[in-house]
C-alpha cells in the first residue's frame, strides 16, 4: 500500500532515505489533548468501550490529521487489551490508571493465560485498522503498536501503576524462571497481534516499553530485549520503531535489534544517543513534553533546537512523551508547524 | 569530633583515603523497614510529630546502627521540613506521601515565603543531632541532609508527588525568573539549615535530588546544578555527597561540584560513572533496592558483583535508592554483612 500514501514522509525517513524535512507526529496526539476526542469519548460508556468500538476508533485516531496537521496516524488503542486477549482483564479507573482485579503471582496463574488469538480476541483492533486505513484515504501512513512483553509484564503483576514496581520487580529476583515464562506467553500474543495489525494495513509499527527505566541494566538485557529482539525479527513486512522511555543504559543494545527505529525520551542527548544507537537507525523524539506549555515563541526555539540536534536526516520528530492532557492544542499545531517549515 | 569516632571508615572514604572495606549504610535505613521503628511511630500521632521529637528522633536513628550493624547513622528526618520553616506547612497522608494544602504559583506567594531561620524554624533538627550524637557515643558518623531546592521547589509548586510533575515543570518554561526566585529562596534556607546540622554535629551530609531524573538535561543543568553548587560551596566543615537520582546526563557535571561523594542509584553502570564522575570523588551506591528481595545467596551474589564493579576504594556500599518498606531486615543485614566481610 505504502507507494500509493500521499504523504509518505514518516516511512521513507523509517528506511533511512534522505528526505526534505523531517516528519512529525506525536504520541498520545488521539486523546485528551482534543475536545473532538472528548466529545466521542464521552458519547460512550468509557475508555475500553472506546477501545472496542472500530468505527469510533477510526474516528479518534483520524482527528490529529485533520485538526493538528501531522505526517502520521495512530490506532487509538491501549497497550493492557493484550493482557485482556490473554485472559487478564483490566478495568481503567478515571484519573487513576488501569487497575487488573486480579493479577499474576505463581506458575498456576501463567499456566491459566492463553496466548492470544489474534483474530478472535483482538479482531476489533484489526477492524479499527481496515476502517481507518479507508477513511484516511491514503493521506498519511497509519502505525500499529503494542507494549513491549517487560512492560506488559510489569501491568499483569503488579495490577497497575507504581512508583517502584516492586512487586514485578520482586518476581525477577525469585522466581526469574516464572517470569521469562510469562514473557513469552506475553510475547507470543504480541507477535500474532502486531502481524495482525500490519496485515490489516499498519504501515509501521511501534514497541512502548514505557518502564524500561526502572531496571537495572542487566535486568533490562535479560528480561526485555530478548522479547522485543523476538518480535522485530518476527514482524517482517513494515518498518518497527521501539522506544524504550528511561533506558539510556541500553541504547547501545537497541542498537542491534532488527528495526528501523528508535525512539528516544527528552532526557537522552541526541548526539550522544545516535553515537550510542550507531548510524544505521532512523531516531525519534525527542522534545520534552512540557515544552509546549511555553509561549509560542519558545516552542518555536525549542523546537529548533531540537531538529538542529538531531541534524535533520534519519530523524522522525516527536515528543519525548506522550503529550499531557492539559496541553493546548493550539501549542501543539505550533509544534507540528516549526517541525513542517523545517527545511535540510 | 571525626578523630574520636570509633569507626571513622565512612568518612575516610569519603575524603579518598585508601582503605581495608568499603563502608555500608542505607538510605532509609532509620524507618518502617524495622519493628522497633513501627513501635516508636506508632507511639506518636504521626509521621511529623516523630520528626519533631528530638529524644524518639535519636532512638529511631540509632536503631539501625544496632540492628544492621550499619557504618554510618543518617539523622531521622524528612526533606519537607524546608518548606514548612519557610512557611508552607504540608501534610504527610499515609500510604499517599507528602500533600501541601497551599502550593506556590505566583510571584505574591514566593515573596510571602520566608527564608528559613535554622535554629529558631528547624531548631529540633539540631537539637536531634546533638542528642544522637550523645547517645551515639562516637561508635559510627552521623549523617545529615536536606532535599535538593530542585526537589524542594518541585514540592512547593506541584503539591505533592506527582507522575509528570507537569505543574512544577510548566512553571521553568512559562516563568523561569520565578523559579529561579524560588529556588534562591530555597537554597538560602538549606544553607542555614545544613550549617546548622554541620555546628550540631553531623559529620558529614547528604543533598537528595529525588526527583533530578524528570528534567530535560539543559533545565538540570539551568534549574538544579548551580542550587546545589552554591550549597557545596557554602558547607566547608564537613565532607557533602550529591546524590542525584535519575540524572545519569549530568555526572560529569555533578562530578565537578565541590563535594566529596557522588551517588548513584542502580540503573548508572559503576565504571561507566566512574569514567564520566572522574577519580576526583568517592562513589556512593548502588545495588538495585529489590535484589534484597532474593534469597541470601542471591544478595550475596549481586552485593558482591556491585563492590567488584567499583574496585573496592572510593566507595561507600549502599543501595541506589532508599530500602523498600517491605524488605526483611534480615535481607538488609545479609546485605551488610556481605560489605563488611568484603577484603580489599
Amino acid at each position: 500500500m505504502t507507494h500509493i500514501l500521499k504523504n509518505d514522509l514518516l516511512l521513507r525517513t523509517a528506511r533511512g532515505e534522505q528526505v526534505e524535512r523531517p516528519p512529525v507526529w506525536l504520541m498520545r496526539q488521539a486523546g485528551r489533548i482534543l475536545p473532538e476526542y472528548r466529545a466521542v469519548r464521552d458519547s460512550l460508556r468509557d475508555f475500553i468501550e472506546l477501545v472496542k468500538t472500530p468505527q469510533r476508533v477510526a474516528e479518534v485516531t483520524i482527528q490529529p490529521v485533520d485538526i493538528l496537521g501531522v505526517d502520521a496516524a495512530i490506532i487509538f488503542s491501549d497497550i493492557l487489551v493484550i493482557p485482556e486477549a490473554m485472559g487478564l482483564p483490566y478495568e481503567m479507573v478515571e484519573k487513576r490508571g488501569p487497575f487488573f482485579p486480579k493479577t499474576i503471582q505463581t506458575a498456576q496463574d501463567i499456566a491459566g493465560l492463553k496466548i492470544a488469538d489474534a483474530e478472535a480476541d483482538l479482531g476489533y483492533v484489526a477492524e479499527a485498522i481496515r476502517l481507518t486505513k479507508q477513511a484516511l484515504a491514503a493521506r498519511v501512513p497509519l502505525i500499529g503498536f503494542a507494549g513491549a512483553p517487560f512492560t506488559i509484564f510489569t501491568y499483569m503483576v503488579e495490577g497497575g501503576g507504581s512508583k517502584t514496581f516492586s512487586k514485578a520487580r520482586k518476581m525477577m529476583y525469585q522466581a526469574p524462571e516464572l517470569c521469562h515464562l510469562l514473557l513469552q506467553k506475553i510475547t507470543d500474543s504480541t507477535i500474532a497481534y502486531l502481524q495482525m495489525q500490519a496485515g490489516a494495513g499498519a504501515d509501521i509499527i511501534q514497541i512502548f516499553d514505557s518502564w524500561a527505566g526502572i531496571l537495572p541494566p542487566e535486568h533490562y538485557s535479560e528480561f526485555s530485549v530478548p522479547y522485543i529482539a523476538q518480535i522485530c525479527d518476527a514482524i517482517t513486512t513494515v518498518p518497527k520503531t521501539v522506544f524504550a522511555k528511561g533506558a539510556f543504559f541500553a541504547r547501545k543494545e537497541l542498537g542491534r535489534l532488527n528495526c528501523e527505529v528508535i525512539g528516544l525520551d527528552w532526557t537522552m542527548n541526541p548526539q550522544e544517543s545516535r553515537a550510542l544507537v550507531g548510524e544505521q537507525k532512523t531516531l525519534q523524539g525527542n522534545l520534552d513534553p512540557c515544552a509546549l506549555y511555553g509561549s509560542y515563541d519558545s516552542i518555536r526555539k525549542e523546537t529548533r533546537a531540537m531538529l538542529q540536534s538531531f541534524g535533520g536526516q534519519r530523524h522522525i520528530a516527536n515528543l519525548g512523551h506522550g503529550v499531557y492532557p492539559d496541553t493546548e492544542p493550539d501549542k501543539v499545531r505550533c509544534f507540528v508547524e516549526t517541525v513542517k517549515e523545517w527545511r535540510n
